[in-house]
């Protein structure tokens, strides 16, 4: 898949109207930057408010928690769903506190909610993604069902007008989906991605070591095929993010990452697409040392580190005001000459 | 001068409401002890958004340019004046789109600003602070007169309903004297604080280097004495970010420190009185190496650090969007118990 990359003229535009802003060059750090991609990826400098920023979080099960990997029982996949769409989720709370849309899709959780509105689980690919330490997490099938679910959701946004997405992640057990996917992608070993998810003890962290090292093992011979990756130790979630990835910088619209699960998506889908990458910005930087290693990998940095490890997009969410302030100070900043401030002698 | 603490029963209160909201404890990170912190000084849980933040901008100029130590002219403090009573500023545009009142005082600047509403120099203590490579900075009075100035100034927007301070500096030259202060106050050697300011080559940085060497050398003998501190080697706007520190503390309303200069004053303020410095928090890390150095003798650890190094209270402009993070959590999001989510096994 070849993917068109943002905007070199308006990204050239971007830096070189920082440079006549009334501040000494370079002074915004990473705003400016920051700015420049905004107006790549928006085709347009000085650069303009996002109109429709949307948060979407996948839902889903892993079978992998049967093995003990979490501090939290899989029934709480589904009663989040509630949190999501009541308010009540710390997505929710930040979501709303910053005009952002929130939208959430029941991708493969293990059970049939009941009381939701009937698009959440329009895209459902299974109930739960098999166990990874004892089986695939799906059929090759599955894993183009899900990749489909996740474009067809970024369409649909993008045709109600949103212009940037926020990707989050709901699942009891999926860090141990994404620590094994990125120990697979980054060849690193059980160590260098094993971490305690929503905090678990150390008996269950000596359980998740195992899971983990295993799947890993399994992962190792699929390294080169995402596809066959996804269906050996992913999940359909994962699956329904790396297609909507895929879509949305198809599509020409940027996307802000979360944590370890987006990243490690987002590690699966440029292999697929390596010019997709160039649309998707890091947010912040988990406590999972999975996280940082993707993102070394993936080539990004991450704008924040507050030591959060909820998932849901709650980093995304952290991260959006810099870009606002990226955006506001290249749009709004007089120049030194209709200010009439005296540059650098 | 004694200072009350902030509440410690609305702090222990705001720990305990974190614990029983929907999230694994600690997922939230940063954002828990800081909302704890956000209601020890509101006395309330939860909290409540900030009523009227205002960024409070103390400009003043610096005889020390004289000897080359900065890449503007002196005149651009003047002009920068402009920049934040028209709205074109970094300061001005991010206040503007955060809704964040911006208060700017001339203190010190070296000439008499035509143009400008009265109030704007009401608090001035003298046309720039003298040459702390030649002369001392103040006089005696001169300190006490900046310091009472600061102190005003927060009392008049304390009765205006302000409740939370962020404060900036604007001057050029200002980071000499910031990293001698830190230096003096952090017991530390020219090297250890010697900075790029706005950006100054190597030349400049030479004689920057010369210039603060001597001034710590000269500070050095009044470490134990903040107000002949600022009398040798500081400044009328740093007297004046000293006195604001102060009295915003002992009248209750908390404060966010920007980069460099705001946090040397903070530690001459915290020298002055210890228990002030619970009513402040870090916003950003700059790359100022003396700012580093401040924070971590002021024992404060920054939220965020993206590089910049632009002063009139950017950075604290910056990490504001993290203390409403920290207060909508905190205030939005429900309970395991009201949302009927499992919590941990």
């Amino acid at each position: 898949v070849s993917i068109a990359l943002p905007s070199a003229r308006h990204h050239a535009e971007a830096l070189s109207r920082q440079d006549q802003l009334i501040k000494p060059t370079g002074a915004l750090g990473r705003l400016e930057p920051l700015s420049a991609w905004v107006c790549a990826v928006q085709r347009c400098c000085p650069p303009r408010e996002f109109r429709k920023p949307t948060l979407v979080i996948l839902a889903g099960d892993h079978g992998v928690t049967k093995s003990g990997v979490s501090a939290y029982p899989s029934e709480v996949t589904r009663q989040m769903l509630g949190g999501f769409l009541h308010g009540g989720s710390a997505a929710a709370s930040l979501s709303r506190s910053l005009g952002i849309g929130l939208e959430v899709f029941d991708i493969a959780i293990d059970s049939e909610p009941d009381g939701i509105p009937s698009y959440v689980n329009r895209h459902k690919v299974r109930r739960g993604s098999g166990d990874i330490s004892t089986e695939s997490a799906l059929t090759h099938d599955e894993v183009l069902a899900g990749i489909d679910s996740g474009k067809a959701i970024a369409n649909a946004l993008i045709d109600q007008g949103v212009d940037l997405f926020l990707v989050g992640d709901m699942g009891i057990g999926n860090t141990t989906i994404g620590a094994a996917l990125v120990g697979v992608l980054t060849q690193g070993g059980v160590d260098d991605v094993l971490g305690r998810g929503t905090g678990i003890d150390d008996d269950a962290l000596a359980r998740k070591r195992t899971v983990l090292g295993a799947a890993i093992r399994r992962g190792e011979m699929h390294r080169k095929d995402p596809i066959d990756l996804l269906r050996e130790i992913g999940g359909a979630d994962f699956a329904a993010m790396v297609g909507l990835l895929l879509q949305s910088a198809a599509s020409g619209v940027p996307t802000i990452l979360d944590g370890l699960m987006t990243t490690a998506a987002a590690l699966v889908a440029k292999a697929i697409s390596p010019t997709a990458a160039d649309w998707w910005q890091a947010s912040h930087q988990s406590t999972e040392p999975a996280h940082s290693r993707a993102l070394v990998a993936l080539g990004k940095e991450p704008l924040i580190n507050l030591d959060m490890r909820l998932g849901e997009g709650s980093g995304a969410l952290l991260a959006y005001p810099i870009f606002q302030a990226a955006i506001t100070t290249l749009r709004d900043m007089s120049t030194f000459e209709a200010a009439q401030v005296s540059d650098r002698g």
